[in-house]
């Protein structure tokens, strides 16, 4: 299974010393860590969280209670389980009062939801008290985890409320945590319908891989920092374009291409151009997108003109992907139908990357807990190709 | 050079996809990136810095000069350039209104200094105004780079100032950035022989090699992110206990000793227990840190009681650590004698790793527009290795 690594670049100024190991550009393929708490299968179009497909819990079981199998390693199993978790993640919404005061001054211009939450879970774990997760204990760190994942849609929706020069609202603890992220972010109740097919968005983004931010969170977590560096460390991360950028541009594409009949018009000009297409390809799936096929179910229950549009235009652009790059296997992604499904639930362009953040924090703090047990540092080396040192220091 | 990798623990439940490399644990030895910003040779104990010996730059060029250096990839050769450069990180170190006026509120019960400093550069950067990476010309990254290190010791001094119930004070452009570290946290101007010595400090401390906090800070900049995002992800390695945690502990010990002779008996009681002596060893370094002898002769530079108790002091503890740990060549790391340098310079321990922050900062700077340059994100593969999925999702 292991493999010999290939060189990424010509011969360095310096050899590297004895028993170095040279990793594929972008650690691509190297595996890192074990896991328990999931994988993908990029070939099969298949993950999960824990043993389950996630896309199974995503249609079967509540937010609340896959944020437990992905935390604790195990789903609830009665009702009254299910209800005690409920109830802890809805108590742990309230916000402390200090953090609560701060936010009116962390919005203003250049406002950035991601940026402004860096600085107010930076100010709440203060508040809260963390400690290095090398000197705290486990149930400690994990009541940490569950506190900081609740506050999160708080912190978010207060922000863009904020920004927007709205009051923030409180949380209701009778709702669930997708229902009140979402009634917090727009100011009203969401519909039933509305609340499940965020709530199943919210589930089926928890996890996936050893993507960018996971993997953050993973090596600061690996220096024992406190759980707030290490989610703060991976919403940067996750803010990238290249990783969770821009998920509201395959909505903008579809706006923009308007109807099916428009597609070629509009796909052929920038594919001949090398333009990327958002919310088509993915790095790791070679075939549909799993998340991208139950979020389009989610689109339909919820009806409307807008879906069998985005249907169609689908159809169309993979149509043309398959006659201009074949054998690529350029099926639409997550981001695709993750935007229709938030556009029917009204949440504004703006909340998408903030709607991501709120389902990814629980994966994020499950890995942090796994690399906490781990206990070992993360930490490579590189290999210097520059001017042979050393060379006489020039005074002036 | 390239080397076989070996399985780092027992088969998982499921065979990785063929071509997965099995990476060592904490991916030690295990080269990530190329890099031209410099590198650390254990064997020989020496570092450098581009081309220069990273001890002797200290000892011969200013701050600004070695800043220059690491970011733009050559030392100033006249004096012109070099005033040039230390006028323009001079302007740099004024404050933005907003995050200034925000600081009072980031100070509070629990306050560390690092994770207020997070919150604050997480303002800064809404203000100034950060675009992602991936969107930014490297001109303007490079001075983005050059006004956040500039901006980082007036914020955590102001930070540290207010904490302690003080007045921030303004930034003075006429000093150099050491000498106005030093005089913004302390609260009066320095002897230019303690400024002198806090530089040497602060340049022997700008870069190491791939550590935990560096890496981290690539990571997030492969996902084109921005340059905040960067460099607050990686401030939350740098606090991580098992990175830069608490540079404070070595002379917190010095201070317990007291005397030489008493020496053993506080040293062979905590050997015999298992505990690991702080200021003593190195992960990388298997002789002299380079960085303890240089900061050792600060330190007699500046002279006092103090110097010659650690020196004695430091001399018994690696005679007995070579006793008592044969082989292993424990001896005195950078925390050690930087602990003494700092405390002749009147920096309070609290301030130690803020110090520290101040320097690594312009490192994690440099790295993060040399990752920007190469432009792949860094995503590995973890293991799965819990129970075999899929496994039916039971219903409650």
């Amino acid at each position: 299974m292991a493999d010999r690594i290939s060189l990424q670049s010509p011969a360095p100024a310096t050899p590297p010393p004895a028993g170095t190991m040279i990793a594929p550009r972008g650690l691509k393929g190297v595996v890192v860590a074990d896991t328990t708490i999931g994988d993908v299968r990029g070939a099969e179009g298949f993950y999960h969280y824990r043993q389950y497909s996630a896309v199974e819990l995503a249609e079967r079981r509540t937010l609340e209670d896959v944020w437990a199998l992905v935390l604790d390693g195990a789903l609830p199993r009665t009702p009254a389980e299910s209800d005690e978790f409920r109830a802890e993640v809805a108590r742990h919404r309230a916000l402390p009062p200090r953090t609560a005061a701060v936010l009116p001054s962390l919005v203003g211009p250049g406002f950035e939801p991601l940026a402004a939450l860096r600085a107010a879970l930076s100010i709440w774990g203060q508040e809260r008290g963390l400690r290095p997760l090398l000197d705290t204990p486990s149930s400690d760190a994990r009541e940490d985890c569950l506190a900081l994942c609740a506050a999160v849609p708080v912190l978010l929706a207060a922000l863009l409320r904020l920004d927007a020069g709205l009051e923030p609202l409180a949380p209701s603890p009778d709702l669930g945590h997708a229902a009140d992220w979402l009634r917090m972010l727009t100011g009203h109740a969401p519909s039933p319908a509305q609340a499940r097919a965020v709530e199943g968005y919210l589930i089926s983004t928890i996890d996936h891989g050893f993507n960018a931010s996971t993997f953050t969170a993973r090596v600061i977590a690996g220096t024992g920092a406190d759980l707030g560096a290490c989610i703060v460390g991976a919403i940067g991360a996750l803010s990238g374009p290249l990783h969770g950028g821009a998920p509201s541009r395959a909505l903008d594409a579809i706006d923009e291409i308007g109807s099916p009949a428009r597609v070629d018009a509009w796909l052929r000009p920038r594919l001949a151009s090398g333009a990327k297409i958002m919310g088509f390809g993915h790095a790791v799936y070679k075939t549909a997108d799993p998340r991208g096929a139950l979020l389009r179910r989610v689109a339909e229950g919820l009806g409307g003109e807008l879906v069998g549009r985005a249907a169609a235009i689908e159809q169309r652009i993979e149509e043309v992907l398959a006659e201009l790059k074949p054998g690529r296997e350029l099926r639409s992604n997550v981001e695709y139908w993750a935007g229709v499904v938030m556009e029917l639930c009204g949440v504004p362009r703006a909340a998408f990357t903030p709607t991501f953040t709120v389902s990814r924090v629980i994966g994020w703090c499950s890995h942090v807990l796994e690399q906490t047990a781990d206990g070992k540092i993360i930490r490579p080396s590189a290999r210097y190709v520059g001017p042979l040192p050393p060379q006489p220091v020039p005074g002036i």
